[in-house]
């Protein structure tokens, strides 16, 4: 088993936390997307969507998609349980993941795609529309602020998968001169909670 | 127990049809998108985001987000499994709802948002994005042949929630002229096939 990942980038360092949360450990290869390594065809038919990272189990089968890889994880090692613990839980956990990667992470690397120099010529850039995911990721970021104001966590009282993509999702803004603002006091405590676990360094 | 929900819209067939695999039936409630009615107050009350569909459960627990709310009757009502069986298959299948959600219905949608007159003054638009997710749109399906080549289903034999992703995501794409070309014959048969399950009238 080894996952195929990038350092640098935000959706391996999703995984990264996720496996530090459960105390697992698998070897790491990298693929260099600044030399778009993962454009070339022996890594196109690893993932054909070209996307980091990707889980090799030992029988050789594939599963890229962050999620989807963490989904893998949390059924073989349910300890501590980061997606939630019955079907009420785990409907709401799978919300605020699912919010925190479409609001939050979409919108920071929508931003980073289509006005950073990293991915001119590699893909179609369209400056106005990073500009308006640059503003729905600072208009969320106000919205956060106020849902945080009453619980510890995204999801409510656990840590879960829904801190580490929004974490890993406002840690990525920093790109594009996204960042919590000093008067959103809730989102500065809950980041700084997140950021202080050992796994926010993995 | 309720869901609020829009008929039209692609996001809430995702469910229905979801719910028809499963034999269940929940009451739906009409929030008119077409109105804007999701968008008043007593609306985010329920859905911060402004989203249909959302399950609305006993307890006045809110569920948003399609996926979730499916993954919800997934654990209550596990037969047929419609997200995998076993670690690997449910991240198998989460994988490939994950690429359909993101490469088909999400530029479908993206298409939709970013062109049509029905989101002019409600969003803000960007025309050169909504080429763009159309052009990607149209080269996904062209892979979504070769990978259907040699299996019934998106996901492999069975047929799975990425299946359902996959094709409200193209028959959505009718409203901005993305559709399935006669020489796509392995996604053809695929699409004839599971219009075909009664689920796909939900």
């Amino acid at each position: 088993m080894k996952i195929y990942e990038f350092t640098q980038a935000p959706n391996p360092r999703r995984v990264r936390i996720f496996l530090a949360e459960k105390g697992i450990t698998v070897p790491l290869e990298q693929i260099n997307l600044a030399a778009a390594d993962n454009r070339k065809p022996e890594f196109l038919k690893i993932n054909p969507m070209g996307g980091l990272p990707v889980l090799e189990l030992d029988d050789g089968i594939h599963i890229a998609e962050s999620v989807a890889i963490c989904r893998y994880f949390e059924e073989t090692h349910p300890k501590p349980p980061l997606m939630g613990i019955d079907a009420k839980d785990k409907a709401v956990v799978e919300m605020w993941q699912r919010r925190m990667e479409f609001e939050i992470l979409m919108m920071t690397a929508g931003a980073f795609r289509n006005m950073s120099d990293f991915f001119k010529g590699r893909i179609p850039q369209v400056k106005e529309y990073g500009e308006v995911c640059r503003n729905a990721a600072l208009k969320r970021l106000e919205w956060l602020d106020t849902v945080l104001a009453d619980r510890e966590f995204i999801a409510g009282p656990r840590y879960t998968i829904a801190d580490i993509t929004a974490m890993v999702g406002i840690d990525f803004g920093r790109t594009t001169g996204i960042k919590i603002l000093e008067n959103q006091k809730n989102l500065a405590r809950w980041h700084q909670a997140v950021s202080n676990r050992p796994s926010a360094k993995a």
